[in-house]
């Protein structure tokens, strides 16, 4: 009976997670293409740069060779004539570098995987740098590749942040009604669970804190990292910065790390909204506050100059009826200390601006006279 | 009397964009305050790095020099020992380039203006990585930072795009006025206008477009870019991907490049915000097409089989009464339909989920068990 009840939950989860399903599936199939597209762009232009490089190195050697044949230098001269041309070295090493050639590295920069996790960091925005174009085709299609991708996984990201805040509240609930009753049986599932980013800010902050601080563990275990440094990898990636100062050097585990990452990406998305929802009631509260607090201390200036103000009391009913579109700031307080009950409110959000100028002497007369013409 | 009603426009506008000059003030201070901490903290440690790798630099000279005043070798094997000194040297220069030390750069990588420069980078997410703590300490202030900088900074952003919808809906409104009008006097300033994102996403991606072609015609005044790799650098730069393969090398621009950046930003919140809007309302208006599509196929279905489904929409009449909280999919449509009218379509979009399973045969038996202890 209590196993029912389980699968009927996991049937109801499934079948909320399943729109979720169809958009990662969506962006593995879009990484894949951009991966064959990209590798099939910079691997050539990669082998060709890393030849140059190996008969730059070789001629350089050669004129060391050089040096040792010529009659022997005075001992600083020879010693300028080396700074020099290792100075010229490191030039080629940087170049080198740049361009993202690396010598020392036997392995290919441009193979399937890391043209794969070059895609996500594309369209997540992260944008290590590590793998870049070098070519100019490269950019071009890097470009028109994040123009769709960015979309996308931004749909993907909040959907899936919807899912969590889906999750937290379910779990929440779940676990209400665990201590409530203590027995399965007893169990009530009949409590509504929505996907709006009304959860507590405090707890979505901490979650996302405890899967950075936990995520680090991982990550300390296949590379070889401090504990620190990996918490700080798994920062700088799933706040988007990605300096890429650091990055995982285990190619087999990009793939881990990317999902570890962009889970990590969606958990700062939920955050994010559920800030901003916490944040926007924080200041329609104190907005409210404000509110009757002017309400009151209008209310006690009232009462004290409730004669003197008699008259121009009066007068200014006239002139609000009068300009009757024309709020006074004291009446917008007003009406924000009431929006709080009803479902209205969004129109005094939206900060709508008048420019009240309007010319009303002149008015008619050029269009009368075009139509004369 | 023209200068009169464009000064209230002016005045109009500057109320406008008062909350976003204080935002703005508060980000700036913000930097002020990050680039003072991180130049502090990343200063010293760059010079103590440096003299460690000048260091190791004359030891290979003085290494080179010893193989010259050896007695005379084979030239192969000399070749060989020089091509392993290179290996070793080059490693050097690779540590070197990590630690983010430059030795053909005689300028001090963490003064002033980087620091000003790299705390832009983590608070806009962009993270080009030229820039980056080496310090542990560094690295934990960065987290800190960023944690109190991200929010500030989208916050702005998102103000910043609010006034960027309002400025264009002012232009347009402004424009639309000249058409009509054809004369300054004649004109009406009596339209309102909000900061809603609802102007049209395809004139917000064009302008998005337009920024970055016309600044990258700046970029190429100042720096030795090609017109498409200044375009490159924008795009990579305004969407926070930020892979640092290409930087401003002229320092003194840095400033004038951020802003520029930090324009071009704003504009991409606004332009994401406004395709949200879009896509939402597109997304609705298929709903609305396909609840009318069903409707319609319904009303078919119901004149057809009018007397065959007269009892069974009698019974179904009162099951709805018993039930009266579960909607069916196609009444769901119904309310669908009709909420483009009215406001009260929100409800229906939060996508409230009903766990009902309850178990309602036994209870209360537990609870009093235990109270009876």
């Amino acid at each position: 009976m209590c196993w029912t009840r389980v699968k009927h939950v996991l049937k109801v989860l499934y079948s909320y997670i399943r729109s979720l399903i169809g958009l990662l599936f969506l962006l593995i199939v879009y990484s894949l293409i951009g991966a064959f597209i990209f590798r099939a762009i910079e691997a050539p232009y990669e082998t060709e740069q890393k030849a140059i490089i190996k008969k730059e190195r070789k001629e350089i050697i050669e004129q060391f060779v050089n040096f040792t044949n010529l009659p022997v230098l005075n001992e600083t001269e020879l010693r300028n004539q080396l700074f020099n041309l290792l100075k010229d070295y490191e030039e080629e090493v940087y170049t080198a570098y740049k361009t993202g050639v690396s010598l020392s590295v036997t392995k290919p920069k441009w193979d399937f995987y890391t043209a794969l996790f070059y895609c996500g960091t594309v369209y997540t925005t992260i944008g290590y740098g590590h793998i870049y174009p070098s070519t100019t085709l490269g950019q071009i299609v890097t470009i028109i590749y994040a123009f769709i991708g960015i979309p996308l996984a931004l749909i993907t990201l909040a959907d899936m942040g919807k899912r969590f805040t889906f999750g937290i509240k379910f779990v929440l609930a779940f676990l209400s009604q665990i201590c409530k009753s203590r027995c399965c049986r007893k169990m009530y599932f009949g409590y509504e669970v929505d996907t709006e980013f009304n959860v507590n800010f405090y707890l979505a902050l901490t979650i996302v804190i405890v899967y950075m601080f936990l995520g680090a563990f991982i990550y300390t275990r296949w590379e070889a990292w401090t504990y620190f440094e990996a918490v700080y990898f798994i920062f700088i990636s799933i706040s988007t910065i990605g300096f890429g100062d650091i990055i995982p050097a285990h190619p087999k585990f990009f793939l881990l790390s990317s999902v570890y990452v962009f889970i990590g990406l969606s958990l700062v998305s939920m955050c994010i909204n559920v800030a901003i929802v916490y944040f926007t009631q924080q200041i329609d509260k104190a907005k409210v506050n404000i509110g009757r607090a002017t309400e009151m201390a209008m209310e006690r200036t009232n009462k004290t100059f409730s004669l003197a103000k008699g008259k121009m009391h009066e007068m200014s009913i006239k002139m609000n009826n009068h300009h009757h579109h024309d709020h006074s700031p004291d009446r917008d307080h007003n009406v924000h200390h009431h929006s709080g009950e009803n479902g209205h409110q969004k129109k005094h959000n939206h900060n709508i601006f008048k420019v009240n100028f309007k010319n009303g002497h002149v008015h008619g007369r050029h269009r009368h006279g075009r139509n004369s013409i």
